[in-house]
C-alpha cells in the first residue's frame, strides 16, 4: 500500500509478443499505472478483445502512436516497435519529458557505421551515443541515471551473461569463441509468415542465420568492452519447437588449465549478489522451462579437461529476461525502485 | 505490508504436479508462510533441488508426513496426497487443530456407498458427511465456515460451472446431458508411466475412460443438487498433447426455444459478480491458453436453433482453477481474506 | 515390374499441404508417373527446392495452370486448388480427356442451392450433378466408372464412416446426432495466417466454427442418403496442437436397447472386408497417431447402458484418408488397379 | 515379383522404439519375411495389440528369446536389445548360422579396454574384433562380407558423416573439434522414466551428458580412423521437444583458408554417388523434419571467413538413418540386394 504516486507508463507496439509480455508484467507491478497502449494495426480495439487473456484485467483501448501525446500521458515509455520504426518516435518522447526504454535494436549499437551496415540509415544518431545499454548486471549504476535505455537483445543477454565473468577476469582466449544458440519460436514474432506457421516449425529443428545474424554485432560490441579489446564470435542460432526460451551453449578456450570448481568460483563471485542470475552447482545445467515466464538467467558451467575447453550453458526466457522482464528491471532501476519489484514470479511446472 | 500474522501453511504431497502448483501460488501469496512440505519419495531433499525452478525462492526441505507434527506447524494444510492415502492423514490433522483442504478424491463424494463403488473402503466415513464441497461459486458461504474442504476435481469444476446456471434456473432437460471433455497431459500426473511418456502422447489425440471415469459420480452428485433431482451425464474425456488445460464441450436440450442472447443473459446474471468466471460474448469461445496458469474459468455459449440444442464450452487450467488455484481460493475464504488474494496473475502469451 | 503403361498424373495446387501429401503418395505408387505439378505462387521453381524433403526424389518444376496443356500431359488429374478456383479448371480438363479427382469442396455438394448458400455461385453446375462422391466404402462401384470424383472433406470422411453402419441399418434415431470433432492444425492450411501461427495454436485447445462450419452440409447430405431421409447434425470442431489427425466423437440415440457387443457386430459386418477401415475390439478406442500418414480409418464404439446412448469414435489422418490418400484410393478404383496399391505404409512410432 | 526366396528375418527386442521402426521398414521391404519378433515384457501378446498401428499389417505374436530357435527360423537377425544384454545372445545366433546386425552398443567399440571403461565387462570379446562397423558410406565393401555388423549409434552417424570428407582429405585441424548435438525425445527410449515424461520434456530445452556421454568413444574411434591419427572431440548433446530427429552442429578449424564453395566441392565429391547423403546448396541448412522417417542424412556447410572456422550441420532421423533404416541398408548390402531397397519413402509434410 504505497503512498507514493505510481509511475505512468506507456507501451508502444503493445500487440507484438514483447509488448504483451510487458503488459502482463506491468499489470502485476505494484508501482505502475499503464496509461497508454499503442498498435497501428489494432487501434480502436480494446486490448482485452485482441488478447482475451486480459479480460477482467485491463480495460484500455489501443491507440495509434502520437509520440507527443504519449509523452504527456507518461513518465516512462517502453517502445516495442520494430527496428527502424522506433527511432522515429523516441526523440519526441524524450523531448517531451518521458524516459524511454527501447526494446528494438535501434539504440543498442554504439557506432553509426555498424548500425548502417546491419540496419541502414539512423534517424537519431546523437541518441545512439547518449543511450545507456540496459544490461543491469553489467551496467547497473549507469542505468539508474539513464533517460534512454537500449534494452538488450535476447540472444545477446544470454550470451553476454554467460561470458562476462570469464572475459572480465581475462580467463579465456578472446579469439575463437563459439556460441551455439537455440531459441523458441516466439523469437520469430507474432505476425504470420511462412517461418512461424505451426506445421513448418512443429516437430522439427533447424539452424538459421548461419552466415549472418543481426545479434552478432551487438554481442561482439559488449563482449569487446568486457575484454577491453575487439573480439569476434561465431554465433549459430537454431529454431526449437517450443513457445519460449533461449539456451546458449558457449565454447571458449581457457588461458590456463582450470577445473569446473575453479569456474564455479569465478561465476559465483561475479554473480553472487545478483537477484536474477542463478549459478548452478557442479554437474547441473539449465533447462529453459525452469526460467519460463521469469526474469532469471540460469547458468551451468563445465570444464572439459580432456579438450582443455570451457563450456558455459546459459538459459533465459527470450520474452522475459530477454526482453520485457529486463525492461521492467531497467524501469525499476531508472525509477529508484527495488530492482526486483514485480519480477519475482515462479515458472509453471509443467 | 500487512500487520496481521501470516497463515502457516503445509502442503502434503508437494512433489506431484498439484503440489508444485500450490507451492508456486503460495509463494506469491502475501498472507502465507509455508512451514511444511512433505514427500515420501524425496524426503530429506531441498525442494529447490527437486524443482530447480524454485531456486532462490524456497529454502524448505521435504519431510516425510507426520500428521501430528504437521498440524502443530500449521493452521492450514493442503493435502495433495493420492486417493485413499489422504483419508488416513486428514483426521489427525483436524484433531490437532489444522483446517484442511483436501485435493484428493477422498472427501468429494457424499455417500459412502458411492465412494466404495469407485474407490473402495473409506477410513474416515464421518468426515465424508462433515466436509464442505469446495466450489466457491456455488458454495461460498459454507466454505467460509469449513474446517475440511473437499477441493473439486478438474473435470467436475469445468463441467459443473458450465451447467450450473441452466440447471439452477431449470432451463434444460436433465436427461441426456453430454460432456465431451479434453485435457492436457498433466492430468495424468507426474510419476512415469507408459501413458505419459512423451512419445505416446505427443502429436496425438485419443479418448480414454470412455466406459468408466471416476469423475462421473462427482459430477453427477453436484449437478443433481443443482437440478434438485437425480440426473446422469455422459462424460467422455480425451487426452490432448499439451501440458495444461481442460475444455469441456457440453450439449444439453433446452426446456423451451431460446437464443444465444437468452443464454448469455442467464450466464451473465449468474456469474456477473464472480471474479474468476468470465462469460464470453456472442460468437466467442474459450481457448485454454487464455486461462493457463490462472484461476479463471472462461465460458462461451451457443444456441443451435436448427437442432434446438445448447452448446456450452468451459475452459480452465486443470492444475489451477481445477486444483491448486481453487484450493487457494478456498483458503482465502476459510481464512477471511479477500477471495482473489494471490490469484490475479495473467496467462503467458504465447 | 508391371508391363502395362503407367498412369500419367498431374497435381494442380501442389504446394498446399494436400498437394504435398499427394505427391508423397504418388511417388511411392508403382503404377504412376507424375507429369505435371502446378503452383501459382511458386511457378518456375523446382519442387524439391520448395520442399527440400523431396530432394533426390522429384525433379519436376512447378508450372502455372494451363488446363488444356495439363489435360494433354495426363490421364488423371488431382485438383488441390482452393474452393471456387477448382471449378474453373475442371471442365476444361474433362473436355480434353483427363479424368479428374477434385479435392476442393467445389463438387461435393449435390444441390446448386446449397452450394450457393455456403460458397456462392457455381461456374459448372452441370458437373455438380454428374460428379461421383468419392467415398469408396459407400460408393465403390460408381467410383470405378467416374470421370469426375469429388473427394470428400476430412471431417465428413471421419463422421460418415463412423455413422454409416448404424444409419444404413436404421439402428439410431436420426434426430439429435452430435459430432464433437477434433483436428490437427494442418487442417487450417499452409499459407500463413494468424490462426496457424505457432504461438497461437501450440499448447492450447479451442473450439471454432461453432455456429457454422462448411463441412456441415456435406455431412448432412451424405448421412441423409444413408438414412434415406433428411437429417441434421450438430457439428462442433476443435483445433488440437498437433500436425495431423482428426478424431470424431459421435453421440447418437439407439432405436432400441443394445450392447457394445451388438454394436461391434454391426460395424464388423459392415466393414469386415474393407481394407482401410479397422473396427477396434471392445474397450478399445482410436488414437490419431496410429493412423498418421496412413489411409486407415480406425473406429471404436461403446454403448452407454446408463444413458442409452451410442458413442462412436472415428480417427483418420486429415491429409491422408481425409484427402490425398482417399484420392489415391479413388484413382486406383477409377483406373482398374488394386484398391490398396501404394497405400499400405505404416504409421511412424512415435 | 521376385522369384528368389525372401530373407527370413528376426527382430530381438521388437517393442522398443528402434525395434518398432525396424518392423515398420521390414514390412515394406519387398525381399523380407519377418519370422520372429521377441520381447521379454510382452511375450505372448500379438504385436498388433501392443502397437495398434500394425493392425491389419502384422499377425505375429511376440516370443521370449531363445537364440538357438531364432537362428533356426532366420537367416538375418536384428538385435535391438539393450547394451550388455545383446552380447549374451549374439554368439549363439552366429554359431547357429544367422547373420546378425546388432543395434546396441555392444559391438561398436573396437577395444575391450574402452568398452570396459564405458560399459563394463564384455562377454564375447573375440566378436568385438571380428564385427564390421556398419556405416555403409565409409565401410560398404566390408559390410557386404560381414556376418556381424555393429550398427552405428545415432549421434555417431550424424557426426561422422558430417566430418568424414574433411578428415579424410586432411582439411581440418584434428584438435579442438566441437559437436553441439540436438536430439528428439525418442532417443531416451520407450520405457517410462522421469526423463521422458511429457511434462518434463515438452516446451523445454536442455543439455545433458555434458561431462560424459557414451557416444563419445564411438565417435572418436571412427573419426580417428578417418584422420589416421588419434583425436578427441567435444560432444554436447541437448534434448529437444520433438519425437524424432538429430541435428549435429559441428565446428572445426581449417588447415588453410577456404570458402563455402570450396567446402561444398569437397562434400559433393565425397558424397556425390551416395543415395542417402544429400549435400545442400550454399546458404541451405538441414531441417530434421525433412529427413523424418527416412534414411537420408542432410548436410549443409558454411565457411565463416571472419573467424576462419568451418560449420557443418548434419541431420538424420535418429530412429531411421540413426538406427533401423541404416540397419536395413546394412541388411541389403549383406544380402546382395540393391542398397536402397525398401528405404525410398519420403518424409511427411507437415
Amino acid at each position: 500500500m504505497s503512498i507514493e504516486p505510481k509511475i505512468r507508463v506507456g507501451v508502444l507496439g503493445a500487440t507484438g509478443y514483447t509488448g504483451v509480455e510487458l503488459v502482463r508484467l506491468l499489470l502485476q507491478h505494484p508501482n505502475v499505472t499503464i496509461t497508454t497502449l499503442t498498435s497501428e494495426r489494432s487501434a480502436g480495439e480494446k486490448y482485452a478483445d485482441v488478447f482475451p487473456t486480459f479480460r477482467g484485467q485491463c480495460d484500455l483501448k489501443l491507440e495509434k502512436i502520437h509520440a507527443k501525446e504519449v509523452a504527456k500521458q507518461t513518465t516512462m515509455v517502453f517502445s516495442c516497435l520494430p527496428h527502424q520504426t522506433s527511432m522515429h518516435h523516441v526523440p519526441t518522447l524524450i523531448d517531451y519529458g518521458s524516459k524511454v526504454i527501447d526494446l528494438s535494436a535501434d539504440f543498442r549499437l554504439d557506432k553509426l557505421k555498424v548500425f548502417a551496415e546491419w540496419y541502414g540509415e539512423h534517424s537519431a544518431p546523437s541518441l545512439l551515443k547518449e543511450k545507456t545499454y540496459g544490461l543491469p548486471e553489467l551496467n547497473r549504476e549507469a542505468i539508474k541515471d539513464a533517460f534512454l535505455t537500449a534494452n538488450p537483445g535476447c540472444y545477446p543477454t544470454a550470451t553476454i551473461l554467460g561470458l562476462a565473468p570469464l572475459l572480465k577476469e581475462q580467463l579465456i582466449v578472446t579469439s575463437g569463441i563459439i556460441c551455439d544458440a537455440k531459441s523458441g519460436v516466439s523469437g520469430a514474432g507474432r505476425p504470420p509468415k511462412q517461418l512461424n506457421v505451426y506445421g513448418e516449425v512443429n516437430e522439427t529443428l533447424r539452424p538459421y542465420g548461419v552466415d549472418k545474424h543481426r545479434h552478432t554485432p551487438e554481442i561482439e560490441q559488449e563482449l569487446s568492452k568486457l575484454a577491453a579489446k575487439d573480439l569476434l564470435i561465431r554465433f549459430t542460432p537454431h529454431l526449437i519447437p517450443m513457445d519460449r526460451g533461449i539456451l546458449a551453449t558457449i565454447y571458449a578456450k581457457p588461458i590456463k588449465k582450470m577445473s569446473t570448481k575453479d569456474l564455479l568460483l569465478v561465476f559465483e563471485k561475479f554473480y553472487g549478489k545478483e537477484p536474477f542470475v542463478r549459478v548452478l552447482g557442479e554437474g547441473q545445467f539449465p533447462n529453459t522451462k525452469h526460467v519460463r515466464g521469469t526474469n532469471y538467467c540460469d547458468i551451468g558451467v563445465h570444464y572439459d579437461a580432456r579438450m582443455e575447453l570451457i563450456i558455459i550453458t546459459s538459459a533465459i526466457d527470450n520474452l522475459c529476461k530477454g526482453a520485457a522482464g529486463q525492461a521492467v528491471q531497467n524501469m525499476n532501476l531508472m525509477s529508484g525502485l527495488t530492482e526486483t519489484t514485480g519480477l519475482m514470479g515462479t515458472a509453471l511446472v509443467p
